[in-house]
């Protein structure tokens, strides 16, 4: 069965899945980045997210291979693709990553602003979905062909599809990085009440993996 | 130099530091209790909260120990105090401890209702303030002689004091815990803006400790 998924996304200890003032130099918001350190020091993320040798293996990597395992499809919300607001100047912005983006599936983007579709290399098609998060889930679900569907982010992307019931297994690692103010990731969100359980906690140094699992 | 100290206070994955419905039953809220699993099975919590024998040593133990270290006394809300809300209807509450509470020192009570000092056995007494967050803690510094103070809680009073700039040293234990709803204990203060940074993170099988230092 394939599952809706949020992996390694990260938390600050004050509960915020996004920094403050987001913008085309933070794009995770001021002080946002920090709570990737965990990730970025991974083999993985040397591999797929950063084009270089090295990075370390062990647990982290193990999460952070684990979250592109077996994703057929990816949604991320319009801010995640890139910082233009309202419709769409032109074809211009083609997302933050190059030429060659680290999804190499097809990735649905929410936006309340028609565009065509945005064929990058390495497999990378953007598809831009305006009618809503149940559309995109569905054509996400069609897309990965049997494999899981990511939800990518950002932060209100994630918070609307738990408060959907629409996801199935949340890994965030929360990490030791206090960001004071931003998008807050479970704020008024009743997780126990839409019928999460944590059934994972994996700490390392530099963050601990927690698994949240919806159940009915 | 004294400091005012939180220590050993449970967070949840979700940000909560009490749960929903606090009662006599459940004075941490429903699944409050879960976020201290990694207390109580430490050999200071048997031997200083459980009058027990055993409990295990290591990391979790070391956090255990120096939250009672070098406390000269407590505050703590009324709420922590016990159930009894409005005016005293007469002395017979004598907090949730038995006879000799775990404390050891003068405990400082915050209540808007005047009550006598209630002297307890092995050290404590619980003194009532009626003046307010900052006169509490000029009571407890004096009566501290030179030692730190501890905020034992609850959620209000904690959040109160960090408020007020007043916070020297906060340590929280995350814990593998969702509790979906209940007293956010960091929502809605900019921690970075009142001066703390994220000075310590140690992570164990049961908890992960956060120590949160303020500069400046």
């Amino acid at each position: 069965m394939s599952k809706l998924r949020v992996q390694a996304f990260g938390l600050s200890v004050d509960g915020y899945g996004a920094g403050p003032n987001q913008s085309l130099e933070n794009p995770l918001g001021v002080g946002g980045l920090a709570m990737f350190e965990w990730i970025f020091a991974t083999r993985t993320a040397a591999q797929r997210m950063l084009r270089t040798e090295g990075g370390e293996t062990g647990i982290d990597d193990d999460f952070a291979a684990r979250s592109f395992a077996n994703v057929g499809a990816w949604i991320l919300g319009r801010n995640m693709f890139g910082p233009v607001r309202g419709p769409w100047p032109d074809e211009s912005w083609r997302g933050w990553w190059g030429d060659d983006p680290p999804y190499h599936t097809p990735v649905f983007v929410l936006t309340h602003h028609p565009r065509r579709p945005l064929t990058m290399q390495g497999g990378t098609t953007f598809h831009f979905v305006t009618d809503g998060i149940e559309s995109a889930l569905r054509q996400a679900r069609e897309a990965a062909g049997g494999q899981d569907v990511r939800v990518g982010g950002g932060v209100s992307t994630v918070r609307q599809y738990l408060q959907g019931r629409l996801i199935d297994e949340v890994h965030v690692a929360i990490a030791p990085v206090v960001l004071g103010s931003g998008e807050a990731l479970f704020s008024g969100i009743d997780l126990l009440k839409l019928g999460y359980r944590c059934t994972g906690h994996t700490p390392t140094a530099r963050a601990t993996h927690v698994l949240l699992t919806r159940h009915g």
